[in-house]
């Protein structure tokens, strides 16, 4: 059967995140002072073909920790 | 009063996207033969010190369109 994951990936605290506080001098350039502050994350949608539920969790952790996020820096959520 | 929004950001459908391509390819280099497809949004985290609930969907779908999403190739999402 065909699952559809979501694995969100953003930087633990403490960790600088120069392209939101980017985001936020920007907007707060552009007049939008109601900003107070910008995080950014990144989202990975993945399809795949599994035979049961059980198998998605353990299958989606290691490709998130072997490939998409660095543990040292990014926390993750994985939803489906 | 403080508000945390959710802009949800990724390409339409059609438009190509080579990171997803390769993330897909590297996960099945890696032996994660049931990975289908993977496309890859991005996320931005909004603080804001809003008066009222009102504000909140007009000023972010602002900012959304000047700056953060290029409405030619991206579709958007806001939640909060």
């Amino acid at each position: 059967m065909e699952k559809e994951v979501t694995v969100t990936i953003g930087l633990k605290k403490g960790i600088s995140d120069p392209e939101g506080k980017n985001v936020t001098k920007a907007l707060s350039l552009l007049g939008f002072s109601s900003v107070k502050d910008v995080t950014v994350n990144k989202r990975y949608v993945i399809t795949l073909d599994v035979e049961s539920e059980e198998q998605i969790e353990q299958s989606v952790r290691e490709m998130t920790e072997k490939l998409l996020a660095n543990p040292v820096i990014h926390h993750y959520d994985i939803a489906w």
